[in-house]
């Protein structure tokens, strides 16, 4: 498959516009800001399947009355090294915004601390979240909840979600280790795409709907993803999802309606973690052993047919620096999108014209 | 290849016979309860590898002075909801004992917690300890850094350990949801008993020294085990290397002495949270919304191929309940070993004899 010519847009630009349009459909202007950081985040960071591609379906949710304009963010619970959020069907990243706030106030005040939040919605990238908790001195952990589309170890049914876990911790670089990982196999967008294409996918990605192994896209998309390495990545689909869903109060497994499918609010959960680091040592001291872990990490050697070895975060970080430069890269179809949410929303639109540095992709 | 007959041993007498052994051998009398206890355990469990089979191990690094009978534990920092503990080069499970008292603590009082441990030993599995913080009411997390055995992704080199990561929950049946995860393909272990049977061993599961993918499991031996779907499992090592040893002040990375290989002290780190149920909704409510979860999960339906669908820590709690009837088996090998032990410390045996209800393994 050749792929198309991609239109780079500066990132500003392109963050300025989401929060336009955002704010054009009925959300708080600081809210619409939070949003649209987080999607032009990811698509900085180089994972798209989070990024501005994520605004119409948010807006289209949102328009159907599945997801709330106003976040109105409720305190459940609070206990010294602990909070429970409740999200009232807003904005996952407005939510999230403020969790992370909160994780991070109460973990300088007591060492460390554990935040939930209930009756969520989507809320991009959990590394957009860890990375935050990271550049406060601190480790940032994060998981979540989300549409039930893989099958637990040994089951032909999809009750659980890919529930990611980030974890993130500073670096003297300035530039956080961070790890984001689905618990799936393969990400279901890459199994989306082979569809699109009808192209076969690899066995071990995922089932038919009556639980048998498939190299058929389409048959998979109908059944269920698999998770990471069987039982090891079903159970911790599992335990993320207690964690995250059981323990807060949001939905969980099965019953979470699908963000694309189901016409009804999804009652996400969030879960959060951060641990200040001077509780355990200087950070100066702690960087200089980051330093040293690092160094180790990338020095490698490599194993034939790998050109290095990075930390976790390496890639990220490669293109967040080159596409700050360069202009984010957007498909056509991805650009068209946003050009119609323009008209759509009142929205003047020549924030979305080609960065002047635009480089061939 | 044909197993040899099994031994079955009383649970209760085989953790007297290790306590004994362990009390002649200079640990006071309440360490080598909690020693023994951890090991007896994980054979009840079906996790062999961290069993009694261990005992020879640890005794022989400690005549060697490479782990202290004693156990002098030092509370380094402290905060509301933190701790970090300085073993001292004691025992890993005496430490995380206290770890997890403390931990446990701290979590009761402020909510949640997170306790660290460096300049440790090996502390048996990590289940062990995260099932304990389950009993009180609590989410238990745990990890800690092992021997360098395993290559990061793109490495020839083994950096890492297969650190694992375990996380339990409490459940209305009184046996904890836990899962317990090495972050490498499959167990060291494995590859060990494959070359000794002179059998290959599955493509995915190692690289010889050159980095080159290997199936001889003698080549394996000498290069590293891989980690669990190339970079995720490899991301999650690292993350969880810095957690348990880069933050407690530890040894981490390749800078660890091999348990096996290395007369050195290994320096390992432990990390541990908390969370208590009741900071985030009555204990109660919890549990029911858990025998949902459960319920869910196990009703699966299965795949083909599959009997059923479980929980993490499903078969753990079914061998337990098993072993504790039918008594624990023990390979001739292992039986012979302690038997081996008591005439060295001087302890009596009978405690091995066979237990009255043993059925044909």
């Amino acid at each position: 498959m050749v792929e198309s010519k991609k239109i780079r847009v500066k990132e500003e630009d392109l963050r300025e516009f989401c929060t336009r349009i955002l704010e054009s459909a009925g959300v708080p202007r600081n809210d619409a800001e939070i949003v649209a950081d987080s999607l032009v985040d990811a698509d900085l960071a180089g994972t798209g399947s989070h990024g501005v591609t994520r605004m119409s379906d948010y807006l289209g949710r949102m328009e159907q009355g599945l997801v709330s304009p106003v976040t109105k963010i409720e305190l459940v619970r609070e206990t010294p090294s602990t909070a429970l959020l409740d999200a009232n069907n807003g904005w996952g990243q407005v939510a999230s915004e403020r969790a992370v706030e909160l994780v991070v106030r109460k973990a300088r005040e007591t060492g460390s601390a554990w935040v939930g939040v209930r009756n969520s919605n989507h809320n991009g990238t959990a590394a957009y979240w860890t990375v935050k908790i990271a550049h406060e001195g601190m480790v940032g952990i994060c998981s979540m909840n989300t549409s039930p589309v893989m099958a637990a170890h040994g089951s032909r049914r999809p009750t659980l979600g890919t529930n990611p876990l980030s974890i993130a911790v500073p670096s003297s670089s300035g530039r956080p280790a961070v790890l984001d990982m689905a618990t799936s196999e393969q990400a279901r967008g890459k199994i989306i795409l082979a569809a699109k294409n009808n192209e076969p996918i690899p066995e071990g990605w995922a089932i038919t709907k009556d639980g048998l192994p498939t190299t058929d896209a389409k048959e998979a998309l109908k059944g269920s993803v698999l998770p990471l390495g069987g039982p090891k990545g079903s159970g911790l689909a599992i335990m993320l999802d207690i964690l995250s869903g059981v323990l807060t109060g949001a939905s969980f497994g099965a019953t979470m309606p699908r963000m694309y499918d189901d016409p009804a609010p999804q009652r996400v959960g969030h879960i959060f973690s951060a641990i200040d680091i001077e509780a355990f040592m200087p950070l100066d001291e702690f960087l200089a052993r980051m330093d040293e872990k690092e160094r180790e990490t990338r020095e490698g050697p490599p194993a034939p047919g790998f050109e290095r070895v990075r930390m976790p975060g390496d890639g990220r970080h490669e293109r967040q620096a080159e596409r700050r430069t360069h202009g984010i890269p957007l498909s056509p179809e991805i650009h068209a999108e946003l050009l119609r949410l323009a008209k759509r929303y009142g929205v003047p639109a020549e924030r979305l014209r080609p960065h002047p540095r635009t480089i061939t992709d």
